[in-house]
Protein backbone atom coordinates (compact mmCIF):
# COMPACT_ATOMS: atom_id res chain seq x y z
CA UNK A 1 0.00 0.00 0.00
CA UNK A 2 1.55 3.65 -0.99
CA UNK A 3 1.37 6.48 0.95
CA UNK A 4 -0.59 7.87 -1.93
CA UNK A 5 -3.37 5.09 -1.83
CA UNK A 6 -3.69 5.64 2.16
CA UNK A 7 -4.21 9.41 1.71
CA UNK A 8 -6.80 8.78 -1.04
CA UNK A 9 -8.74 6.82 1.59
CA UNK A 10 -8.35 9.26 4.24
CA UNK A 11 -10.07 12.08 1.66
CA UNK A 12 -12.50 9.72 0.88
CA UNK A 13 -13.62 8.91 4.67
CA UNK A 14 -13.29 12.39 5.38
CA UNK A 15 -15.45 13.65 2.81
CA UNK A 16 -18.19 11.50 4.14
CA UNK A 17 -21.25 13.59 5.91
CA UNK A 18 -21.70 13.38 9.82
CA UNK A 19 -25.21 12.28 9.39
CA UNK A 20 -23.81 8.75 7.02
CA UNK A 21 -22.93 7.28 10.28
CA UNK A 22 -26.44 7.39 11.65
CA UNK A 23 -28.03 6.45 7.99
CA UNK A 24 -25.90 3.39 8.27
CA UNK A 25 -26.86 2.41 11.92
CA UNK A 26 -30.48 2.76 10.92
CA UNK A 27 -29.54 0.30 7.59
CA UNK A 28 -28.04 -1.91 9.68
CA UNK A 29 -30.64 -2.19 12.76
CA UNK A 30 -33.52 -2.15 10.27
CA UNK A 31 -31.85 -5.09 8.20
CA UNK A 32 -34.21 -7.45 8.62
CA UNK A 33 -37.37 -5.74 6.78
CA UNK A 34 -36.92 -5.53 3.01
CA UNK A 35 -38.89 -2.40 2.90
CA UNK A 36 -36.50 -0.15 5.02
CA UNK A 37 -34.98 0.38 2.02
CA UNK A 38 -38.26 2.15 0.51
CA UNK A 39 -38.43 5.74 0.92
CA UNK A 40 -40.61 8.77 -0.63
CA UNK A 41 -39.52 10.90 -2.97
CA UNK A 42 -41.18 14.23 -3.34
CA UNK A 43 -40.33 16.58 -6.40
CA UNK A 44 -42.58 19.35 -7.76
CA UNK A 45 -44.79 18.72 -10.97
CA UNK A 46 -44.93 21.21 -13.84
CA UNK A 47 -48.09 22.38 -12.42
CA UNK A 48 -46.61 23.24 -8.91
CA UNK A 49 -47.95 21.05 -7.18
CA UNK A 50 -46.25 18.46 -5.19
CA UNK A 51 -45.72 14.77 -6.01
CA UNK A 52 -44.41 11.77 -3.94
CA UNK A 53 -44.04 8.17 -4.82
CA UNK A 54 -42.13 5.11 -3.24
CA UNK A 55 -38.28 4.83 -4.83
CA UNK A 56 -36.46 1.87 -3.83
CA UNK A 57 -32.42 2.98 -1.88
CA UNK A 58 -29.56 1.71 -4.34
CA UNK A 59 -26.69 3.01 -2.12
CA UNK A 60 -24.14 5.81 -2.67
CA UNK A 61 -22.22 6.73 -5.49
CA UNK A 62 -18.77 5.59 -3.78
CA UNK A 63 -16.73 8.77 -2.36
CA UNK A 64 -19.29 10.83 -2.28
CA UNK A 65 -22.46 11.36 -0.24
CA UNK A 66 -24.91 11.09 -3.53
CA UNK A 67 -28.04 8.49 -3.23
CA UNK A 68 -28.46 6.37 -6.08
CA UNK A 69 -31.72 5.07 -7.41
CA UNK A 70 -33.16 3.97 -10.71
CA UNK A 71 -36.12 5.68 -12.87
CA UNK A 72 -37.47 4.95 -16.15
CA UNK A 73 -36.80 7.79 -18.92
CA UNK A 74 -40.64 7.47 -19.70
CA UNK A 75 -41.93 8.53 -16.25
CA UNK A 76 -43.68 10.91 -14.66
CA UNK A 77 -41.15 11.83 -12.14
CA UNK A 78 -38.09 12.65 -15.13
CA UNK A 79 -40.15 15.08 -16.85
CA UNK A 80 -40.78 17.12 -13.29
CA UNK A 81 -36.86 16.86 -12.15
CA UNK A 82 -35.94 18.17 -15.80
CA UNK A 83 -38.32 20.98 -15.15
CA UNK A 84 -37.21 21.41 -11.09
CA UNK A 85 -34.14 19.46 -10.18
CA UNK A 86 -35.30 19.78 -6.07
CA UNK A 87 -36.09 16.66 -3.85
CA UNK A 88 -36.68 15.76 -0.61
CA UNK A 89 -36.60 12.03 0.42
CA UNK A 90 -38.71 11.09 3.75
CA UNK A 91 -37.41 7.59 5.16
CA UNK A 92 -38.99 6.16 8.30
CA UNK A 93 -37.41 3.10 9.47
CA UNK A 94 -39.96 1.26 11.73
CA UNK A 95 -37.97 -1.07 14.35
CA UNK A 96 -35.75 2.08 15.78
CA UNK A 97 -38.37 4.92 14.90
CA UNK A 98 -36.18 7.02 13.18
CA UNK A 99 -37.21 9.67 10.33
CA UNK A 100 -34.26 11.01 7.82
CA UNK A 101 -35.81 14.18 5.81
CA UNK A 102 -33.04 14.83 3.28
CA UNK A 103 -33.25 17.43 0.97
CA UNK A 104 -31.72 18.39 -2.22
CA UNK A 105 -30.38 18.67 -5.91
CA UNK A 106 -31.39 15.83 -8.37
CA UNK A 107 -29.41 14.24 -11.05
CA UNK A 108 -30.59 12.32 -13.46
CA UNK A 109 -28.19 10.08 -15.51
CA UNK A 110 -29.37 8.73 -18.80
CA UNK A 111 -27.93 7.10 -21.65
CA UNK A 112 -26.69 10.52 -23.29
CA UNK A 113 -24.86 11.61 -20.38
CA UNK A 114 -21.16 12.10 -21.26
CA UNK A 115 -19.68 11.83 -17.46
CA UNK A 116 -17.72 8.31 -17.80
CA UNK A 117 -17.54 7.58 -13.84
CA UNK A 118 -21.68 8.61 -14.15
CA UNK A 119 -21.99 6.64 -17.28
CA UNK A 120 -20.60 3.14 -15.30
CA UNK A 121 -22.58 4.04 -12.33
CA UNK A 122 -25.86 3.74 -14.63
CA UNK A 123 -24.56 0.55 -16.16
CA UNK A 124 -23.55 -1.43 -12.25
CA UNK A 125 -26.44 -0.38 -11.35
CA UNK A 126 -28.26 -2.32 -14.42
CA UNK A 127 -26.61 -4.98 -13.77
CA UNK A 128 -26.73 -5.56 -9.85
CA UNK A 129 -31.46 -5.20 -10.28
CA UNK A 130 -33.06 -8.40 -10.68
CA UNK A 131 -34.11 -9.86 -14.10
CA UNK A 132 -37.67 -8.95 -13.50
CA UNK A 133 -36.98 -5.35 -12.74
CA UNK A 134 -34.96 -5.12 -16.17
CA UNK A 135 -37.77 -6.56 -17.63
CA UNK A 136 -40.15 -3.79 -16.76
CA UNK A 137 -37.76 -0.91 -18.65
CA UNK A 138 -38.81 -2.90 -21.54
CA UNK A 139 -42.66 -2.62 -20.65
CA UNK A 140 -45.36 -0.15 -22.96
CA UNK A 141 -45.39 4.01 -21.70
CA UNK A 142 -45.64 3.77 -17.71
CA UNK A 143 -49.52 5.50 -16.70
CA UNK A 144 -50.95 5.08 -19.99
CA UNK A 145 -54.01 2.58 -20.59
CA UNK A 146 -53.44 -0.78 -19.53
CA UNK A 147 -51.77 -2.67 -22.71
CA UNK A 148 -53.17 -6.18 -23.55
CA UNK A 149 -50.72 -8.81 -21.22
CA UNK A 150 -49.19 -10.44 -24.28
CA UNK A 151 -47.51 -6.69 -24.46
CA UNK A 152 -45.54 -7.25 -21.10
CA UNK A 153 -44.31 -10.60 -22.48
CA UNK A 154 -40.86 -9.66 -23.96
CA UNK A 155 -38.03 -11.55 -23.51
CA UNK A 156 -35.63 -10.32 -20.44
CA UNK A 157 -33.67 -7.39 -21.80
CA UNK A 158 -29.76 -7.86 -22.37
CA UNK A 159 -28.39 -8.21 -18.80
CA UNK A 160 -25.12 -6.19 -19.26
CA UNK A 161 -25.78 -3.04 -21.43
CA UNK A 162 -28.80 -1.04 -19.98
CA UNK A 163 -31.65 -0.17 -22.12
CA UNK A 164 -31.56 3.54 -23.40
CA UNK A 165 -34.54 4.72 -21.46
CA UNK A 166 -32.92 3.09 -18.05
CA UNK A 167 -31.79 6.12 -15.69
CA UNK A 168 -30.09 6.38 -12.86
CA UNK A 169 -31.27 9.05 -10.07
CA UNK A 170 -29.04 11.16 -8.27
CA UNK A 171 -29.59 12.90 -4.80
CA UNK A 172 -26.87 15.39 -3.53
CA UNK A 173 -28.14 16.73 0.27
CA UNK A 174 -28.32 19.68 1.19
CA UNK A 175 -29.87 19.31 4.54
CA UNK A 176 -30.37 16.13 6.60
CA UNK A 177 -33.47 16.69 9.32
CA UNK A 178 -33.07 13.36 11.51
CA UNK A 179 -35.63 12.65 14.07
CA UNK A 180 -35.84 9.93 16.58
CA UNK A 181 -39.29 9.61 17.77
CA UNK A 182 -37.95 7.19 20.84
CA UNK A 183 -37.41 9.05 23.92
CA UNK A 184 -39.98 12.19 25.28
CA UNK A 185 -38.85 14.60 24.05
CA UNK A 186 -37.89 12.80 20.86
CA UNK A 187 -34.06 13.94 19.57
CA UNK A 188 -34.07 16.17 16.76
CA UNK A 189 -30.78 17.41 14.40
CA UNK A 190 -30.87 19.62 11.72
CA UNK A 191 -27.61 18.97 9.56
CA UNK A 192 -26.56 21.98 7.09
CA UNK A 193 -24.31 21.97 3.91
CA UNK A 194 -22.42 24.94 3.41
CA UNK A 195 -21.32 26.18 -0.07
CA UNK A 196 -18.08 25.11 0.38
CA UNK A 197 -19.80 21.39 0.98
CA UNK A 198 -19.20 21.47 4.83
CA UNK A 199 -21.74 20.19 7.25
CA UNK A 200 -22.61 21.35 10.33
CA UNK A 201 -24.96 19.83 12.75
CA UNK A 202 -27.50 21.43 15.49
CA UNK A 203 -29.72 19.93 17.97
CA UNK A 204 -33.31 21.73 17.56
CA UNK A 205 -36.96 21.24 19.69
CA UNK A 206 -39.06 18.20 17.84
CA UNK B 1 -85.79 4.77 11.68
CA UNK B 2 -87.59 7.19 9.86
CA UNK B 3 -87.49 6.85 6.08
CA UNK B 4 -85.15 10.25 6.02
CA UNK B 5 -82.77 8.58 8.15
CA UNK B 6 -82.39 6.05 6.23
CA UNK B 7 -82.27 8.29 3.48
CA UNK B 8 -79.16 10.50 4.21
CA UNK B 9 -77.69 6.92 5.72
CA UNK B 10 -77.79 5.36 2.36
CA UNK B 11 -76.53 8.88 0.87
CA UNK B 12 -73.76 9.11 2.84
CA UNK B 13 -72.93 5.54 1.89
CA UNK B 14 -73.25 6.53 -1.98
CA UNK B 15 -71.28 9.39 -1.66
CA UNK B 16 -67.67 7.38 -0.53
CA UNK B 17 -65.52 7.80 -3.52
CA UNK B 18 -64.72 4.08 -5.03
CA UNK B 19 -60.99 3.79 -3.94
CA UNK B 20 -62.07 4.21 -0.22
CA UNK B 21 -63.13 0.22 -0.13
CA UNK B 22 -59.27 -0.40 -1.30
CA UNK B 23 -58.13 1.31 1.51
CA UNK B 24 -60.11 0.16 3.99
CA UNK B 25 -58.98 -3.03 2.72
CA UNK B 26 -55.33 -2.24 2.80
CA UNK B 27 -55.52 -0.66 6.22
CA UNK B 28 -57.76 -3.50 7.66
CA UNK B 29 -54.92 -6.33 6.10
CA UNK B 30 -51.90 -4.30 7.89
CA UNK B 31 -53.66 -3.61 11.12
CA UNK B 32 -50.78 -5.40 12.84
CA UNK B 33 -48.26 -3.05 12.21
CA UNK B 34 -48.71 0.51 14.41
CA UNK B 35 -46.54 2.04 11.66
CA UNK B 36 -49.58 1.17 8.49
CA UNK B 37 -50.74 4.37 9.83
CA UNK B 38 -48.15 6.45 9.14
CA UNK B 39 -47.61 8.29 5.73
CA UNK B 40 -45.70 10.36 3.88
CA UNK B 41 -46.94 14.16 2.95
CA UNK B 42 -45.67 15.78 0.71
CA UNK B 43 -46.13 19.90 -0.11
CA UNK B 44 -43.88 22.81 -1.42
CA UNK B 45 -42.24 25.26 0.17
CA UNK B 46 -41.93 28.98 0.20
CA UNK B 47 -38.60 28.68 -2.05
CA UNK B 48 -40.47 26.85 -4.58
CA UNK B 49 -38.82 23.18 -3.37
CA UNK B 50 -40.56 20.26 -1.87
CA UNK B 51 -41.11 19.14 1.27
CA UNK B 52 -41.98 15.91 2.87
CA UNK B 53 -42.36 13.90 6.13
CA UNK B 54 -44.14 11.67 8.38
CA UNK B 55 -47.72 12.21 9.59
CA UNK B 56 -50.47 9.60 10.97
CA UNK B 57 -53.65 9.45 9.54
CA UNK B 58 -56.65 10.00 11.80
CA UNK B 59 -59.31 8.59 9.75
CA UNK B 60 -61.88 10.52 7.18
CA UNK B 61 -64.38 12.98 8.58
CA UNK B 62 -67.39 11.24 8.32
CA UNK B 63 -69.44 11.03 6.10
CA UNK B 64 -66.72 12.56 3.07
CA UNK B 65 -63.40 11.49 1.86
CA UNK B 66 -61.23 13.87 4.02
CA UNK B 67 -58.21 12.42 5.16
CA UNK B 68 -57.75 13.70 8.80
CA UNK B 69 -54.08 14.55 10.24
CA UNK B 70 -53.08 16.89 12.65
CA UNK B 71 -50.40 19.49 13.22
CA UNK B 72 -48.87 22.14 14.71
CA UNK B 73 -49.51 25.65 14.06
CA UNK B 74 -45.79 26.42 14.31
CA UNK B 75 -44.97 23.65 12.21
CA UNK B 76 -43.10 24.44 9.23
CA UNK B 77 -45.97 22.78 6.93
CA UNK B 78 -48.68 25.23 8.19
CA UNK B 79 -46.75 27.86 6.77
CA UNK B 80 -46.47 26.13 3.48
CA UNK B 81 -49.68 24.63 3.28
CA UNK B 82 -51.23 28.68 3.92
CA UNK B 83 -48.85 29.62 1.20
CA UNK B 84 -49.59 26.83 -1.43
CA UNK B 85 -52.74 24.64 -0.04
CA UNK B 86 -51.63 21.10 -2.02
CA UNK B 87 -50.62 18.21 -1.05
CA UNK B 88 -49.88 14.37 -2.09
CA UNK B 89 -50.01 11.62 0.14
CA UNK B 90 -48.09 8.65 -0.44
CA UNK B 91 -48.28 5.37 1.66
CA UNK B 92 -46.89 2.32 1.28
CA UNK B 93 -48.72 -0.98 2.97
CA UNK B 94 -45.40 -3.34 3.70
CA UNK B 95 -47.45 -6.70 4.05
CA UNK B 96 -49.82 -6.13 1.16
CA UNK B 97 -47.01 -4.24 -1.08
CA UNK B 98 -49.61 -1.67 -2.14
CA UNK B 99 -49.17 1.98 -2.99
CA UNK B 100 -51.92 4.56 -2.41
CA UNK B 101 -50.62 8.24 -4.14
CA UNK B 102 -53.07 10.63 -3.40
CA UNK B 103 -53.08 14.19 -4.14
CA UNK B 104 -55.92 16.93 -3.29
CA UNK B 105 -56.34 20.43 -1.54
CA UNK B 106 -55.13 20.39 2.30
CA UNK B 107 -57.30 22.27 4.10
CA UNK B 108 -56.15 23.39 7.88
CA UNK B 109 -58.55 23.93 10.85
CA UNK B 110 -57.13 26.04 13.23
CA UNK B 111 -58.56 27.16 16.95
CA UNK B 112 -60.13 30.57 14.62
CA UNK B 113 -62.56 28.50 12.06
CA UNK B 114 -65.84 28.98 12.31
CA UNK B 115 -66.99 26.14 10.75
CA UNK B 116 -68.89 24.31 13.87
CA UNK B 117 -68.45 20.80 12.65
CA UNK B 118 -65.01 21.25 11.53
CA UNK B 119 -63.88 23.19 15.00
CA UNK B 120 -65.67 19.55 16.77
CA UNK B 121 -64.02 17.71 14.80
CA UNK B 122 -60.52 19.23 16.22
CA UNK B 123 -61.54 18.69 19.08
CA UNK B 124 -62.61 15.01 18.95
CA UNK B 125 -59.02 14.62 17.34
CA UNK B 126 -57.77 16.45 20.61
CA UNK B 127 -59.69 14.58 22.94
CA UNK B 128 -59.00 10.93 20.87
CA UNK B 129 -54.69 11.35 20.92
CA UNK B 130 -52.86 10.11 23.95
CA UNK B 131 -51.94 12.46 26.81
CA UNK B 132 -47.90 12.20 25.80
CA UNK B 133 -49.50 13.58 22.19
CA UNK B 134 -51.07 16.66 23.73
CA UNK B 135 -47.98 17.27 25.56
CA UNK B 136 -46.35 18.47 22.52
CA UNK B 137 -48.27 20.84 21.83
CA UNK B 138 -47.30 22.78 25.02
CA UNK B 139 -43.22 22.08 23.95
CA UNK B 140 -41.13 25.00 22.99
CA UNK B 141 -41.28 26.42 19.32
CA UNK B 142 -40.37 22.84 16.59
CA UNK B 143 -37.10 23.89 14.92
CA UNK B 144 -35.34 26.37 17.08
CA UNK B 145 -32.34 25.47 18.81
CA UNK B 146 -32.95 22.68 21.37
CA UNK B 147 -34.67 23.77 24.64
CA UNK B 148 -33.29 23.26 28.35
CA UNK B 149 -35.11 19.33 29.18
CA UNK B 150 -36.81 21.25 31.96
CA UNK B 151 -38.78 23.00 29.26
CA UNK B 152 -40.37 20.14 28.48
CA UNK B 153 -41.58 19.20 31.76
CA UNK B 154 -44.60 21.08 31.73
CA UNK B 155 -47.92 19.25 33.30
CA UNK B 156 -50.51 17.86 30.75
CA UNK B 157 -52.66 19.93 28.88
CA UNK B 158 -56.23 19.92 29.43
CA UNK B 159 -57.93 16.87 27.92
CA UNK B 160 -60.95 18.12 26.86
CA UNK B 161 -60.26 21.93 25.15
CA UNK B 162 -57.59 21.63 22.35
CA UNK B 163 -54.31 23.79 23.25
CA UNK B 164 -54.93 27.33 20.37
CA UNK B 165 -52.10 25.89 18.32
CA UNK B 166 -53.38 22.36 17.81
CA UNK B 167 -54.57 22.13 14.23
CA UNK B 168 -56.63 19.56 12.33
CA UNK B 169 -55.59 19.11 8.42
CA UNK B 170 -57.31 17.47 6.36
CA UNK B 171 -56.61 16.34 2.19
CA UNK B 172 -59.59 16.71 -0.10
CA UNK B 173 -58.33 14.29 -2.67
CA UNK B 174 -58.66 14.73 -6.24
CA UNK B 175 -56.26 12.20 -7.65
CA UNK B 176 -55.75 8.76 -6.52
CA UNK B 177 -52.85 6.59 -7.95
CA UNK B 178 -53.66 2.66 -6.35
CA UNK B 179 -50.06 0.45 -7.51
CA UNK B 180 -50.16 -3.42 -6.23
CA UNK B 181 -46.93 -3.98 -6.61
CA UNK B 182 -47.81 -8.32 -5.93
CA UNK B 183 -47.62 -9.74 -9.67
CA UNK B 184 -45.97 -8.78 -13.02
CA UNK B 185 -46.88 -6.79 -14.67
CA UNK B 186 -48.35 -4.88 -11.32
CA UNK B 187 -51.58 -3.48 -11.34
CA UNK B 188 -52.43 0.05 -11.23
CA UNK B 189 -55.29 1.95 -11.27
CA UNK B 190 -55.49 5.50 -11.76
CA UNK B 191 -58.73 7.36 -9.81
CA UNK B 192 -60.42 11.19 -10.65
CA UNK B 193 -62.25 13.72 -9.65
CA UNK B 194 -64.32 15.66 -11.59
CA UNK B 195 -65.68 18.86 -11.14
CA UNK B 196 -68.97 17.70 -9.95
CA UNK B 197 -67.31 15.35 -7.45
CA UNK B 198 -67.87 12.32 -9.99
CA UNK B 199 -65.03 9.80 -9.68
CA UNK B 200 -63.73 7.60 -12.78
CA UNK B 201 -61.35 5.07 -12.67
CA UNK B 202 -58.84 3.38 -15.39
CA UNK B 203 -56.34 0.88 -15.52
CA UNK B 204 -52.71 2.25 -16.48
CA UNK B 205 -49.29 0.75 -17.44
CA UNK B 206 -47.64 -0.15 -14.40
Amino acid sequence: MTDNYKLSTINSQLSLAPWRSLLAGSLHRNRSLVYARYLQLATVRASGRPANRTVVFRGFVENTNQLKFITDLRSQKVQEIDLYPWGEICWYFPKTREQFRIAGRLNLVNAGDSDPALQQARQIAWQEISEAARSQFAWPQPGENKAAASVFQQPAPDSIAPLDNFCLLLLEPEQVDFLELRGQPQNRSLYLRDGQGNWSVRSVNP
